[in-house]
């Protein structure tokens, strides 16, 4: 089976077996490229994988950042990718030659990290993938949810600050969970502190005209510079808020934190789980796991993979070759 | 079907059809009462409308205000009732000699209106409860969702003011929605209000020590008094917020809105569908209903007689006469 991340910047694709373990993989820059070129290169990319696994390849997966209209595998709002409105699924099935199925990557992430990895066994969990902003997929009682349309579990637009600031990214929303917990809010933090402490390693560094992006923040967290440390404490107690929120709607057994900010590990996890205990009823937290992700940039292109696997299974793809585009 | 709601302050019984119509109903005030007592005026309740039903009463189903094990029909935290940690479900089918089944008001109100009232007919709905709290319940994927261990749903506790004050009534939360979309909050903002504007209604009627409790709010703003109307508004639109949350999270086909609060009607609902429109992307808020709950004061005990309707279908009760007490 083929899965593919069809990210913002990046294409990610790999061969993967039922068991969900990766074999070949590869990767295409794609920042920048308008829709046709963008479909170019997902089609080359796939046919590529197909070349070079050793079985003969049944579907391919897809995941994009976009809402997706699950019935007919088209891209209902697609900010931060040039598909908008397009019949993704049945396009790339006839570019490819093989069923295609597409969901939002925040839901594959969640659908790895449930099939085999950190949520495995798991009826009820959440998985949040913390980079330029939350991306977020839920396990309730044992399935992927979607919602009434596809669009459910756009964690990061829960406003959590009642009075805040608007969001960006074209989103409508005020005071969104992805405005304190997100790379962008890492950088902001560090950004402040470092002015604030310029005798610590993150002010020396930002005197020195280095970008104080989310990895030199959190590698110097890790060496243990406390203006570092205090930046990654103050998302993390952020995330434990939006977390708390989260165990009072849904009660999970499980919460798994994923993307780029999980580099922190648990200089993130340890406080946003304090936080949780903190501001919730025993009942809900005493038996809630807050783990790491096991699958890190990989997991969209495994959960791609993964809902193809039971795609195929279930019998229908929502792209065919030779099929009528339908949308 | 004998349906119960075993309010805080009340106690509403009814004999309830299989069309969920409702035949016959008593009530009970129950505050202040104590464990004992209270189980007592329950069962003598229960054993009332049983008598007063004309055909025999197969089972009876309970609301109560609190957490409950959906397995064994216990009070796992009971906030607002003095029943926590007992095996409520077996210790009332003793006391009635039929089975008994449980469930969390804010659950069962969902369930009324699911199958009955403003939600029928959608997969995808949540039912808010807006009275001294937030009751809420989901409908997800046409069933009610009670998460990992029975406590989903608390939607009161979502987290909506980032820095916020400390939550009410033993729950350690900050910032809780429901801190803000409240017969309190309501009642807060018309005092602020009448002090800022004695010449209004709302002003006189305090100038005249009357009370500001949200029944004479609701009435002074649908006279047209300004300063109510604002109270009001205020109220409506934090939960306009709330909604815009919950949409992005569920994705919901429709959102009910019943308790006292629903009183306002259109006052209530206008300004909160007005703050949804803006703050959320129209993908998912075009084919949103925001409406009124169907069932009023009776919805929780229309849902008891709906649960145990459900539950004898599929064969179990949470407890049974002469079953060992498990709890």
């Amino acid at each position: 089976m083929i899965g593919v991340d069809l990210g913002g910047t990046k294409l990610l694709a790999g061969a993967v077996d039922r068991q969900l373990g990766v074999h070949h993989r590869l990767s295409r820059a794609v920042a920048g490229m308008g829709q046709r070129e963008l479909l170019d290169a997902a089609a080359e990319a796939v046919l590529q994988a197909i070349d070079q696994g050793e079985e003969r390849a049944a579907a391919v997966g897809f995941g994009v950042p976009a809402l997706i209209d699950p019935g007919s595998g088209s891209v209902a709002v697609g900010a931060h990718t040039p598909l908008s409105g397009i019949a993704f699924a049945q396009t790339m099935a006839e570019r490819v030659g093989l069923p295609v199925f597409v969901d939002n990557d925040g839901n594959l992430a969640a659908l790895a990290e449930h099939r085999a990895g950190a949520a495995r066994g798991a009826d009820h969990a959440i998985v949040l993938t913390l980079g330029t902003g939350i991306g977020a997929g839920l396990i309730l009682d044992g399935r992927l949810y979607r919602g009434a349309r596809g669009a459910a579990g756009e964690l990061g637009h829960m406003e959590i600050d009642i009075d805040g600031e608007p969001d960006v990214d074209n989103c409508p929303g005020r005071g969104c969970a992805e405005l304190f917990v997100s790379g962008p809010a890492l950088e902001r933090e560090a950004a402040r502190l470092a002015a604030d402490h310029p005798a610590s390693a993150l002010g020396r560094a930002a005197a020195e005209g280095r970008p104080l992006a989310g990895p030199l923040v959190t590698e110097l967290a890790h060496d243990g510079d406390f203006a570092a440390i205090e930046a990654v404490t103050i998302v993390a107690q952020r995330l434990g808020i939006v977390i708390a929120s989260l165990i009072n709607v849904f009660n999970p057994e499980v919460v798994v934190v994923g993307g780029g900010l999980i580099a922190a590990g648990e200089l993130l996890l340890g406080p946003a789980r304090e936080l949780v205990a903190r501001r919730t009823f025993p009942f809900v937290h005493e038996r809630l796991r807050i783990l790491p992700a096991r699958f890190g940039a990989e997991a969209g292109m495994i959960g791609a993979a993964a809902l193809a696997w039971d795609g195929l299974a279930a019998g229908g793809a929502q792209g065919a070759p030779g099929a009528e585009v339908v949308a």
